[in-house]
C-alpha cells in the first residue's frame, strides 16, 4: 500500500471511530515519543486519576504533541502494586501513584508519601524543592532505574468514617479499623486492630460490621464514596496522612532519551501537577463537607484531647522504627526530621498562629 | 556585510565578552520570540527577584530557547511602579511584582495579591486555579489587555519589627509603622500612623526614630536587610499580607501571537513559579528565624489578644470598603468572600486542627 493511501485510510478509520479518538490517534501518530503512564488509581479517579490524566495532557501540551502520554488506569495494563515494577522494567516509562506503596520494596520511600504527625503540604513542598528532598528521593529509587517526583498532594485527610463515638483513648481499644501502612500501626499500638481493604469495600464492611470505622481521603473523594451511608461519626484532624503526596515516576533511560527542553517539559509538568491538585482539593473539599453535614447527616467529631495525645506520641516512636529498616531509611529519616523539626518552629509562628487568629 | 562574516564576528565578540555572555547571546539569537521581564524588585533580589529569574529561565528552558527572556531589575527599563503600565503597552512583554501597586488604577487588583486576615496561600492557589478565581482576574485585567496570573507565593509573612513593646491596644495608638496598603489603614483605625517608605530607607528611619516599626516580609528576607540592627521585638503573625501572592503579567497580544505549545509553557512556567517561590521561602525562613533569635537577639512577640481581635474587626472592614469603590471590586469582593467563608470550615477542621495537634 502507497503511504499516502495507508493515511487515507487510517484517516477514514479514525473518523469512524468518533472524532475524539480520531484527534487522540492523531496527536499520538505525529509524536516523537509515545510514552505509556501507569497508574494506582481507577481511571478517572475523582482528584487522584484526573490529576494524572493533568500530567500526561501538561506534557502532551507543551510539547506541542511530541510527546504523547496515554494513560492507564489500575489493571488496564498492569495491577495498581505493579506500578513501580513496570516504570522500572520500561514497560511503561511514566506512572502515577503513592511512594508508600513500595515500601515492602524500598522501606525509605515511604517517607515521601507521608507521615503521621509529619509535615504537611507546604512543608514537605520546601523540604522536596529547596531543603534536599529531592536528591535523597533520586538515591533511594537510583539502583531500580527510577525517578520519582512529586506529582500531586491530597493535603491534609480526614480521620474518618467511624460507627462507633470515641469520647476516649479507652475507645481505640478493640476497634477495627481500615487504616493502611503507618496509620495502622499506630492504631494497633493504640489497642485496635488495623485492618487493610481496598476502597471498593469499604461500604460493605462498614455495614456488615467487619470494620468499625475506616479512613479514605477527605471530603470530596468520601461523598463520592457513599461513605455517609455506612458510617455517622466524621472524625478529624487525620493525623495519619497529613498531607499525601502523590507521585510521579518516570523510567530514567526513558527520560534521558529525550532532548533537554522535552526532559524540563517532563519535570515541571510534574511539579505543575503537583501543585494543582492541592488546589483542586481545596476548592472542592469545603463543598463536599458542606453536604456531608447539611444533606448527609455526617456528625463531624475532633479526636478526643487524650486520642491525640497518645497518637502523636505513638506515631514519633513508629516513624522512627521505620529508620531502624535500614541504613537509607536511616538516612532519609534523619533529614526529614531535622528539617520537620526546624520547619515547625516557624510554621507556629505563621500558618499556625496566623491560622488561629483568623478562626478566634 | 555578508550574514556569515557577521556571525562570525558577532561570535568572537560574544567570546571576548566572556563564555556567560555568549552561551546568552547565542540562546537569545536563535531565539523566535524575544521577551523582555520587567519587575518591580531589585535585580536578584532574594525570594522575589530571584523568583522572576526563575519564571524566566523556566520559559527559556521549556522552550528550548524559541522563547528568550531577559529580565530587567526595577529602574532598568522602567520604574518599579510603571511595570503595569510597560506590559500594557508592549515596551515588554512581561512583568513580575504584585497586583496591589496597581490599586490607584484599577482597585479590584488588591484581591490578587493579599487581604488583611484573608486566605492563605493554599486557600489562594483554590480559590485561583479550582474555584474561579483566575476568571475574575482575567476580567479586571481585560480592559488593559494584560493576563495576570500568580508567580510566586511569601506565604505568611511576619507582623514587623517594633522598637516598641505591644502589651496592649492602647500601645498601637500613635505607633508610627511602615505599613502600605490595606494594612495600612487598618493601623491607622487602630489609631496608628501609617508611612510608606522604600525598602532602603527602613532601616535609618528605625534607627532615627522616625519610625517606630516596620513590617517587610518574613525572616529569610528580613535577615538579608539586617532589620533586627534597627529594633528589637519581632511581632507575628502578618495579619495583614497573610500568604501573599506575587503576580507574573504578560502583555496579551504577544501572548495570542505565541504558537500552543509556547502558550501552554508560559502559563505552566509561572505556575511552577509560583509553587516554586512558596517552596524556597518555607525552606528558608526556619533557618533565618533561628539566625534572628539566637545570633541576633531579636525578641519573638505574638501580637496580644486585644490587638489580635481588634485588628481582625477592623480588617473586615477595611476590606469590604474595598468592594465600594467599583462594580468590578464588589464583584470580586463577594467571589472573593465566598470562597473564603466556605474554605474555612474546612481549613479549620484540617490544616488548623492538624497543626494544632501536632503542636501541642
Amino acid at each position: 500500500m502507497q503511504r499516502r493511501d495507508f493515511l487515507k485510510k487510517a484517516g477514514a478509520g479514525g473518523i469512524a471511530l468518533g472524532a475524539g479518538l480520531a484527534a487522540s490517534g492523531s496527536a499520538s501518530a505525529k509524536a516523537e515519543y509515545k510514552w505509556k503512564m501507569v497508574t494506582t488509581w481507577p481511571k478517572n479517579f475523582p482528584g487522584l486519576g484526573t490529576g494524572a490524566n493533568n500530567l500526561a495532557r501538561l506534557i502532551t501540551e507543551m510539547s506541542g504533541g511530541r510527546i504523547h502520554v496515554k494513560v492507564y488506569g489500575a489493571k488496564e495494563l498492569v495491577p495498581a502494586f505493579e506500578v513501580f515494577d513496570a516504570v522500572s522494567r520500561g514497560t511503561a516509562e511514566m506512572g502515577h501513584g503513592a511512594s508508600y506503596y513500595w515500601k515492602g520494596k524500598v522501606p525509605a520511600a515511604q517517607f515521601f508519601a507521608a507521615m503521621p504527625f509529619g509535615m504537611n503540604a507546604q512543608e514537605f513542598n520546601g523540604w522536596i524543592y529547596h531543603g534536599g528532598g529531592q536528591a535523597l528521593w533520586d538515591e533511594v529509587y537510583a539502583p531500580f532505574g527510577v525517578m520519582g517526583m512529586p506529582g500531586g498532594n491530597t493535603g491534609v485527610q480526614m480521620g474518618g468514617w467511624f460507627n462507633k463515638e470515641i469520647n476516649s483513648l479507652a475507645d481505640m481499644k478493640g476497634l477495627k479499623m481500615r487504616i493502611p501502612g503507618l496509620g495502622g500501626e499506630v492504631l494497633k499500638r493504640l489497642g485496635g486492630t488495623p485492618v487493610n481493604l481496598p476502597g471498593g469495600e469499604l461500604y460493605t464492611a462498614l455495614t456488615s460490621g467487619t470494620i468499625d470505622a475506616t479512613e479514605w481521603v477527605g471530603p470530596y473523594n468520601d461523598l463520592a464514596f457513599g461513605l455517609y451511608k455506612a458510617a455517622k461519626y466524621y472524625y478529624y484532624p487525620g493525623f495519619h496522612e497529613p498531607g499525601t503526596c502523590l507521585e510521579a515516576i518516570v523510567n530514567r533511560k526513558a527520560y534521558e532519551a529525550l532532548p533537554k527542553d522535552l526532559q524540563s517539559i517532563v519535570i515541571n509538568a510534574a511539579k505543575v501537577a503537583n501543585q494543582d491538585m492541592l488546589a483542586e482539593f481545596t476548592a472542592r473539599n469545603p463543598g463536599a463537607l458542606k453536604q456531608l453535614v447539611d444533606d448527609h447527616g455526617a456528625d463531624l467529631r475532633r479526636y478526643p484531647d487524650d486520642v491525640v495525645a497518645q497518637m502523636r506520641k505513638v506515631s514519633a516512636e513508629v516513624v522512627a522504627d521505620v529508620a531502624k529498616q535500614d541504613a537509607l531509611s536511616k538516612k532519609v529519616y534523619d533529614a526529614y526530621s531535622n528539617f520537620l523539626t526546624s520547619s515547625r518552629v516557624f510554621t507556629d509562628i505563621s500558618e499556625l498562629a496566623y491560622l488561629k487568629a483568623r478562626d478566634e
